[in-house]
């Protein structure tokens, strides 16, 4: 009724304006309802990296979906960044690097498959003019289901039938082991069911790197292993210039990034995934590194801040290329 | 030549890796050069508000450009928002409001004329999907030529033929008093002939308005003088959801919104701009408003936390429509 109220305050306004403001009675553009493309690049070196903006999944949460803090503290956070309480804007942005000979695609997006707010990364692909086919090689963090899925269609079509697939060692070793999955608890069924279906057909084109190899020119794993067993994170270098793709170090900033001991219910090892996002967090900060979070808000890129006890993102400034 | 061993260094890092790999020469999608669109969209109430990115312009600046701080804390501010000394990467964001039986445009951008990537505005409308003959008004919250250019082409001729223009009535009665352009500095000569450019044949045609009244349905005009004698700040408001559209009442915020007590060359009146600035970001923060602000890192728009003597801005999450 509010709105109703306000909305008949305004037509009383509207009728003390001009004529000419109220020559037509609907806009000559429709509203779209959707949002604009979300495609960023930025230039490091002699590469063009394009951030591609997947979405974001509202996830509703519980009082569990911090080990060691109340949903009291975790409402307090999301409040603090201007965020309703009980539900976690987590969104999605994948890293486009090109290289001028190579087409990397640093983790693959969600395919849709997190709820009807995500899997908008085709489209920002295209929108970035970009053909599918054109990706050369796809690089994966980690196996959890927003970084993999999107490699494949719901019906098990490769989505870039060109792309060779490079992943962790570790996550592979951990993730394809059938005892693993059968001593799982039920909460990562789910996820080593996923890592199946999007692998275990392609099981053999797919290249494993060990922590600290070039995974395609310019492009560096770097273990950041807690996450899950085998999550890396990447350096991107061409030139003088770098820039550190943070992967799952943190999740949203605004939480796990503010409240760097924060254990989410996604991080496997706890105390190590704290112990790494620490050590990562102080070393970006103490050398002022661009840096690129999956799960930082669009554009997903900025600097970090040390404060207080733990880090704030100053997010990259939006300028022409 | 660092550049030059270092890709040195990657090129010996590629010879590593799969034959696949390395299998073309090229990328097959060459690297654009450009930036993605610069479109955001945001729902206030029934109204479709789409921020259009109108490029940046890299200001080279001297001592001089804030008149109670030294060029040396002026670059420690820059350094701290990871920005290089010595110059001012001052972007511009014009909104489009979609009240549904309306198009309102606030402010018209740079038409191009503050350097080479100033002017994205118009391209960034098409990729909104708007036709500039689709925009009903134009409302303007002061002079400077960043806010008033986008008018017209360089020619002369109108950019929005459909659309009326309605300005601040203390703006109009400064700028077109031939007697204030007779007395003012130099500095300001060139302000005052765009204004002539801009106005002079379409004089009769432009609206003015006083502070506090609705503008166009929904958006009302709020007297934010100082930055110039008539500069004015707007609310958009439906339902029970509103913006307040700061304009000029901060110009970048890393230096003077965290520096609120500083006054620009561009504000008019240093002292009032201060105090305006103050009273604004205030009640923004105490009534945790969304806020957008012209020079405001796209997609310009988020909330104002108090923070020691300044004022940060919260940038919006990116988010689904």
């Amino acid at each position: 009724m509010t709105g109703l109220t306000r909305r008949n305050v305004l037509a009383g306004a509207a009728l003390s304006m001009s004529a000419a403001a109220l020559s037509s009675a609907r806009a000559a553009a429709p509203a779209t309802g959707a949002q604009g493309p979300g495609v960023y690049r930025t230039k490091i070196g002699s590469y063009e990296l394009t951030a591609l903006y997947d979405g974001t999944w509202f996830r509703k949460i519980d009082e569990k979906f911090v080990r060691n803090a109340s949903g009291a503290q975790v409402n307090k956070a999301l409040s603090d960044a201007f965020l309703a309480p009980g539900i976690v804007p987590t969104s999605f942005t994948a890293m486009l690097v090109n290289t001028g000979s190579k087409v990397v695609l640093i983790d693959a997006g969600t395919g849709g498959q997190l709820g009807p707010a995500s899997g908008s990364m085709l489209a920002n692909l295209a929108a970035a003019g970009v053909d599918p086919k054109a990706i050369d090689a796809i690089v994966i963090s980690h196996f959890h289901p927003d970084h993999i899925s999107g490699i494949k269609t719901k019906d098990g079509a490769k989505v870039f039938p060109n792309a060779e697939i490079s992943v962790p060692a570790q996550e592979w070793a951990y993730w394809m082991d059938d005892g693993n999955m059968s001593r799982a608890p039920d909460s990562l069924r789910g996820t080593f069911l996923n890592v199946r279906r999007i692998f275990a057909d392609i099981a053999k084109e797919v290249k494993q790197f060990e922590p600290g190899k070039d995974v395609a020119p310019g492009i560096a794993s770097i273990a950041a292993f807690g996450h899950t067993p085998g999550h890396s994170a990447f350096s991107v270098a061409s030139g003088n210039q770098s820039m550190l793709v943070l992967s799952d170090v943190t999740n949203h900033p605004w939480l796990f990034a503010r409240h760097p001991d924060w254990q989410g219910v996604f991080d496997m090892d706890g105390n190590m995934a704290v112990a790494v996002r620490k050590r990562m967090l102080d070393r970006a900060a103490a050398d002022r590194m661009l840096v690129q979070g999956y799960h930082f808000p669009f554009p997903a890129s900025g600097y970090i801040v040390k404060s207080g006890k733990g880090y704030e993102i100053a997010p990259v400034m939006w300028q022409p290329l």
